[in-house]
């Protein structure tokens, strides 16, 4: 809204409309008047006046955002006529409420509170209570019977009015901690400490009264001015109050970062009071109309007799049970609502009814019972677990309340992963102090036992013992022990060390970078704080959340669920256009993916055969591959090889088959696969018939200062034309005798490091040579395959269109493309990721969720260039962030065919998918 | 010219003129008419007919390029009423040359030879002699009196008629080595072998004459045709062989690198025979119209009586002097054409007046002399060295011959390179064989002795002694060494090791990546093939192009040219516009580029006062910040620093007054600047007082797998912003100091590594807080600051339109973002660049001469959104592109305000910016 606009409306303003009743079943405004009346007002004008709903709430009106501005543009002045619109507006209320406001024997009491367009949530100011005057409070006292209830809510209107009102609305500065409120605060301290009690509650009703008087008093003293003892000064005192906190510190700084527009105002809600603690047919309790637990389809809730809602909250009584539904171990023998005022319950039944299927969600319902009579003081969409949030849109969908695509938005992907994992009771864990926190890089929860080293991890898990790896960090040579842990725990490396990204492909639980766990593996302890444990002691990981826990806390799994969640899958697959692949190395995680709805591999490492898994046969023969100093003797080597690739690769084709498998050629430099160990080196030497000097000058010569930039992906294949041919052979083969076989299989290569489309144009001789070479030898005419690359230099991406032009499809490895985008080293980046994060540099980990204003104009202009050049150019990404909600959103935005991630994430990437065709 | 225009203009082509004649003072054509008769016939034309030249050249004509065209798209027909054209022309000829051609008794011989529009140096067809027959060759050897040289080129004829018109032009195909020309060849080998002489001379006329015999019957029985008898056959032959090679393999691949359409076409140029070995009275000969070895304005060149141009190129005859000016210690007792021919030298010396004058330029001429009648031959311009090249530009400017644009463009930057470093003796360089080559790191020559440590380097030096350092690669601590040392020789590290970026810094000679070396330093030996040399022995080393050689080479000094190399500059200044500043890091340097002209200091490196120069104080003290663990010894530490870096960046502040400074940050990984032997680590861990394992365990945490993407530049001011805050006073205070004295200083503050603007915010609040406590402590008003950032991250470039906004100027570097873009690690593409060059994957090292198809759309891309901000936003370059020609073009175009290079590079950035300034 320009503020040429806003000028226009405060002039109109005059003649308009500026106080909207509602109660008793009418209301002058209804829910779509947000923008005028403010979340709050509008929602309570449409619970009362709605003609399906007339929900009865305490009946009120809301002043609206237009005053607030003309308030602001008159510098404090409202417009005209306004005392008589609120009069007339009160008058309603009284009619409705059977009360007077300002009246002796039966006053009506009101809340003053705010109510803005979009929720600020404790940012701007509330009065309760407004209308208790010497005058109103006897009435008060007869009619509740209970004077100490009364005074205490006296003390409350006194505390809050004083600080609000006549202190802060009339901009008066203080020290900190000097404010009106922490003054009366320590006369409430002094006069529980002169009765002897600890809790308020303890005090009675005269020493309330005492501590009233008192209150005026240091009013008096402190600012200068009488407590107005007048119930319409007391509302428009209220009233203005909340208008001038609109303009409070903590609001404007609130609406800078949630980029709400300061001429937006707020509007001011004044509703009629009512007390759950108005004697023995009063009450206060919270409902959901359906079980936020589990998500069943049964009205569910709590309530107190006799009793403030922040009784409920308080936790000092237990509270009961609304009906059958509700009960639970503890609270089974309490009376159920729906026994002690049936009517009352069946009335709120209804009204739960008709409230979900008017806002088609799931709501959590505050309701207060004033001696008998049914207030409903707020609905709102009710939080809920991730079952109960996958079950609730299945069930809804079933019911036909909501489309599929809204069903789709009603879980969110952090949800579903609880689905996925089993997790720490959080019950039980909310309890709990943990030892030390780390990086949350894989999730769900995990018991064992300690031990600090693969060998111990492999051997243990053999004897049936759980156990957690813990590490300073791992390499290649750990994988064994890490696949035998129930879960990883490293003190260094980020969210994409070696530890993360082999635990999350795996789904397995692992926490990174525990900074403050320090570890001696020769004494065999793990050092937190002032706790050390020992090899064997048992702990707990959250890697949701990244925390360590002594001991052994229980687990919930919810991973059973399926049923429910393959539904739920299903809706998001018929909402979902973009495909979802998975990063598979082994047959094994490709039929997982499979399971999981993956419908292809987008990455399948070549060189993840290599890291220890199985056989060590094809590490070693690797080794002497890389440490051949002629190029016949690297020839032999790699025929050796060749046999464990070719196997490797036919049988992930093979689980696949129907389903695109992308195969990238040789990725990281190849000293990664030397050993780091002098007694391995030694091995080796030996092995290989070389003598110990020489090794080590080989294994010197390949060491590099910035091996992520330095001698790998195609840049091996050029240098080493014979490792390229090696592959490519094992892949087409595999792919002849399948062929052969009678399966449909689509391998397609991916060149990987390409930084020009010269690079592809040397690969492709190689890869048509040996093509026509294996179609020669199986007798075939033609073999499925498409030749592509990786767009994970940035130069790559720049240079798109060229590159474009000489392959069929683009991954983008956004990776390696974020860290040289941003000149980040994944593996160093803990230097100083913490610092970044805390002095708001960086907005999160730029590998964890795509840095799309950055890294991403690369990927747009990578597929905008390569688009234009060759329009049907498949296009997807690989890599850490195609399983993150947030990126998935924007590579649907930039255009992508499909993301792949790892075979655990598919799910939410299936969801993550869906999302991002609604929101888009 | 589109095909259309060619279609038309062959149907045109039947009335149009095809044939244009040139000789006796005529011309139909002339040099502007490149298109239709080819360079060469253009010249022709132009230096026969045009009214200032009327040179006598040999009379002839051109077939034009259209003919040519025709006859490709008529299959090999040429348009109707060529052949009475044809036949015309040569009766012009004839008459210019009073002989007939197929005459019997004064025969005329003639030339065909290809001219496109753009010289294709050896990729076309030429055939000499036409017209020799059986009919003619009496005639003609009366005519010279010279049996002998008659039948050499009956038999020149015979090999190559045979050799491009019946075989090549036919479309033989033949397999390698089983040619016409090589059969024939046998048959003269054999000839030598009857004969028992070596040389081709040393056959008699008798010889000659059978081996013709010979030559006919063997093509007869090889090609199954008779070598043709007959002058019109032979015409019409070459001039076909020479349409038909246009399109030769050779030809075409050629055209597709250089980018000259096919269809372009080439003219035919017949032209008279003229001999210069006719005779006494005959001659042949090369000048230069000014001194090609030094610029004089001195008519200059060599002959030799009664021979052919190919004998002066033979070498077997000391060419003559054609006059005083061009005699020589080995040629000077030699007859001066002056005196031989007074008349033809004066006409000559005429001629190469006019074709100066025309030209504009110093022309290579050749001439021959046919029985005291002069011809040109040729002109074109002649070749110079740097010197010569410098002085020619600046007196031709100064004869008003030329315009200062023009002189600017008349020196190539590797020419002026010449001037600014001693060189090895070319004519010496030239009959040595190198022992190793390796990278040309450090340009120029130098001569010493090898030593293998810094150490002795230093040593040696004080004894007076020089020395070349001869290591694996070198790092900071070797600084005092290579300082000490005349030049620099590596086994490892590319273009921008650090071995290649301080040398090039000092402007001294370096070789690095020399990977045939080997060094032993237990031995002190160093291998290079089969020679082994050790600690003491001399080498010589070409840092222009990499080679190292045994022992003492002579070397020349052209550097002391100063005079015309400084009226030079000073035209190139006068032409350019964009300013070139210097990168330099100390007071000396800064005055050493301020002497080469130098506008500013672009780059000055904080850190550079640590690599061990001078004093050892700074960079314990520095080594003391860095292992400290907390921030209170690291505050102590940087207290102690504080005073060197202030008097160092006043010093060099004060070296520039009245220039802009812009002082970088410290910016790379702090654990470059620990020691790295354990000896020196030792020494360090006494003096700070600390345990030799607790050093080391802080040694460990400052090591990164990828440095250049780890913990430096403005992440270290983020994480330890006390480290800026000591840099930004230090230089505030040498500022505040300065002004005091009265002296106009202009620091530019610039934070590198950036790669989002928040990071730049971070920064200024320091610096704007330093900057008022400086303002203070000095009791002044104002400093003058600008606060700039360096584009080296791939995101700082997409993003910077933000990063704009914080800042004052932007400085590109291009080391780190070529690093990044390209993912190219500088210190490990030693391992692949060498394939990478080889295949054609890279055109060049992208680290010496900007990638600007890649790494150059960042560029302006960040220029372009920067200004978009900020229109007057100061754009610059430091980084070794700034002193690359091509990437200075790039930056001129680009739009930036300067370029900033290392000292000795600033005369030839002044050049390439004044050259960038035309070309743009």
């Amino acid at each position: 809204m320009s503020k040429q606009t806003v000028g226009k409306k405060v002039t109109a303003s005059k003649s308009k409309k500026n106080v909207y009743f509602f109660g008793g079943e009418k209301a002058d405004g209804n829910g779509s008047m947000k923008n005028l009346l403010g979340g709050k007002g509008a929602n309570l004008a449409e619970m009362a006046g709605h003609p399906k709903l007339k929900i009865p709430v305490p009946a009120g009106f809301t002043v609206t955002t237009d005053v607030c501005t003309a308030y602001y543009k008159n510098k404090g002045k409202y417009p005209q006529g306004l005392t008589e619109e609120v009069n007339k507006a009160m008058k309603k209320v009284e009619n409705v409420m059977g009360k007077k406001f300002g009246d002796a024997q039966n006053p009506l009491l009101v809340s003053v509170r705010s109510g803005a367009r979009q929720s600020m949530p404790g940012m701007m100011e509330t009065v309760l209570n407004v209308g208790l005057t010497t005058k109103t409070i006897d009435g008060i006292i007869k009619k509740s019977g209970n004077e100490r209830f009364v005074y205490d809510a006296y003390r409350r209107l006194i505390t809050m009015y004083s600080d609000v009102v006549m202190e802060k609305a009339a901009g008066i500065e203080v020290r900190e901690g000097k404010g009106i409120r922490q003054q009366l605060e320590k006369l409430l301290e002094q006069k529980k400490e002169e009765r002897g009690v600890k809790l308020d509650t303890d005090l009675s009703a005269e020493d309330l009264k005492d501590l009233c008087d008192n209150y005026k008093k240091k009013i008096k003293q402190v600012l200068g001015k009488e407590f107005p003892d007048d119930h319409e000064k007391q509302l428009w005192g209220g009233i203005g109050a909340v208008f001038s906190s609109w303009n409070g510190k903590r609001a404007i700084s609130y609406r800078k970062i949630e980029n709400i527009p300061q001429e937006w105002g707020t509007a001011v809600n004044v509703q009629a009071m009512v007390f759950g603690n108005m004697g023995d047919k009063s009450a206060t309790g919270v409902a959901f109309t359906r079980n936020p637990g589990n998500g069943d389809n049964n009205f569910y809730g709590e309530y107190l007799i006799n009793a403030q809602g922040e009784d409920v909250v308080a936790g000092t009584r237990t509270p009961a049970p609304i009906n059958k539904n509700s009960q639970s171990d503890h609270n089974k023998h309490e009376l159920m609502l729906e026994d002690f005022l049936p009517r009352v319950y069946k009335q709120l039944n209804g009204i739960q009814k008709k409230l979900e299927k008017h806002y088609r969600d799931m709501q959590d319902i505050e309701f207060t019972i004033e001696d008998g009579e049914l207030y409903l003081l707020q609905t709102r969409v009710g939080k809920r677990n991730g079952p109960a949030a996958v079950k609730m849109a299945v069930d809804m969908v079933n019911e036909k309340l909501i489309t599929k695509k809204e069903a789709v938005m009603r879980v969110k992907p952090s949800q579903l992963d609880e689905l996925l994992h089993p997790i720490i009771d959080p019950d039980v864990e909310k309890t709990k102090k943990a030892l030390a926190k780390g990086l949350p890089a894989g999730p769900g929860g995990a018991i064992g036992r300690i031990v600090f080293d693969s060998e111990s991890s492999v051997e243990w898990a053999k004897n049936g013992k759980d156990v957690i790896l813990v590490r300073e960090e791992t390499n290649p040579e750990d994988v064994e022990g890490m696949r035998a842990a129930q879960a990883i725990l490293t003190t260094r490396g980020g969210m994409t060390s070696h530890a993360a990204l082999v635990a999350r492909g795996w789904g397995k639980c692992c926490v990174v970078g525990c900074s403050e766990l320090e570890i001696d593996y020769t004494k065999k302890t793990a050092k937190m704080g002032d706790v050390t444990l020992k090899e064997g002691d048992w702990i707990t990981l959250n890697g949701t959340k990244g925390l360590v826990f002594k001991d052994v806390l229980p687990m919930i799994d919810a991973t059973k669920e399926n049923k429910t969640l393959n539904a739920f899958l299903k809706i998001c697959d018929a909402v979902r256009t973009m495909k979802i692949r998975t990063n598979a190395d082994t047959p094994e995680d490709a039929q997982r993916a499979r399971d999981f709805g993956a419908e292809g591999i987008g990455l399948f490492r070549t060189e993840h055969m290599f890291y220890g898994v199985g056989s060590e046969e094809p590490l070693f023969k690797l080794r002497k591959m890389i440490l051949s100093d002629s190029v016949e003797d690297r020839k032999a080597a790699l025929d050796e090889l060749f046999p464990f690739v070719k196997t490797d690769i036919k049988g992930t084709l093979k689980a696949m088959v129907g389903l695109p498998v992308t195969i990238r050629l040789l990725d990281p430099p190849l000293h990664e696969f030397v050993p780091h160990q002098t007694e391995q080196l030694k091995e080796l030497a030996k092995s290989l018939n070389v003598g110990m000097p020489n090794l080590e000058k080989r294994v010197a010569l390949l060491k590099e200062s910035n091996p992520m930039m330095g001698h790998r992906g195609v840049r091996l294949g050029i240098t080493y034309p014979e490792i390229t041919e090696m592959q490519v052979r094992a892949i087409l083969e595999a792919t002849a005798e399948l062929i052969k076989e009678n399966k449909k299989v689509l391998p397609e290569i991916m060149i990987p490091v390409v930084g020009t489309d010269k690079e592809i144009d040397n690969q492709k001789v190689i890869i048509t040579r040996v093509k026509s070479e294996v179609l020669k030898k199986y007798n075939l005419k033609k073999l499925p395959l498409m030749i592509g690359t990786m767009i994970e230099i940035p130069r790559a991406a720049l240079t798109a269109g060229k590159i474009a032009k000489e392959t069929e499809f683009f991954s983008f490895g956004t990776n390696d493309l974020t860290q040289m985008s941003y000149g980040f080293s994944r593996d160093d980046m803990g230097g100083f990721l913490a610092p970044y994060l805390d002095k708001d540099i960086l907005a999160g980990d730029p590998f964890q969720s795509l840095d799309t204003e950055g890294v991403g104009q690369l990927i747009t202009m990578g597929i905008d260039r390569g688009r234009k050049v060759k329009p049907k150019l498949k296009i997807g990404i690989c890599g850490e962030h195609g399983g993150d909600p947030n990126s998935i959103l924007f590579c649907y935005k930039a255009g992508m065919d499909y993301v792949s991630c790892s075979p655990f994430r598919v799910p939410i990437a299936r969801l993550a998918a869906a999302q991002a065709t609604i929101m888009a």
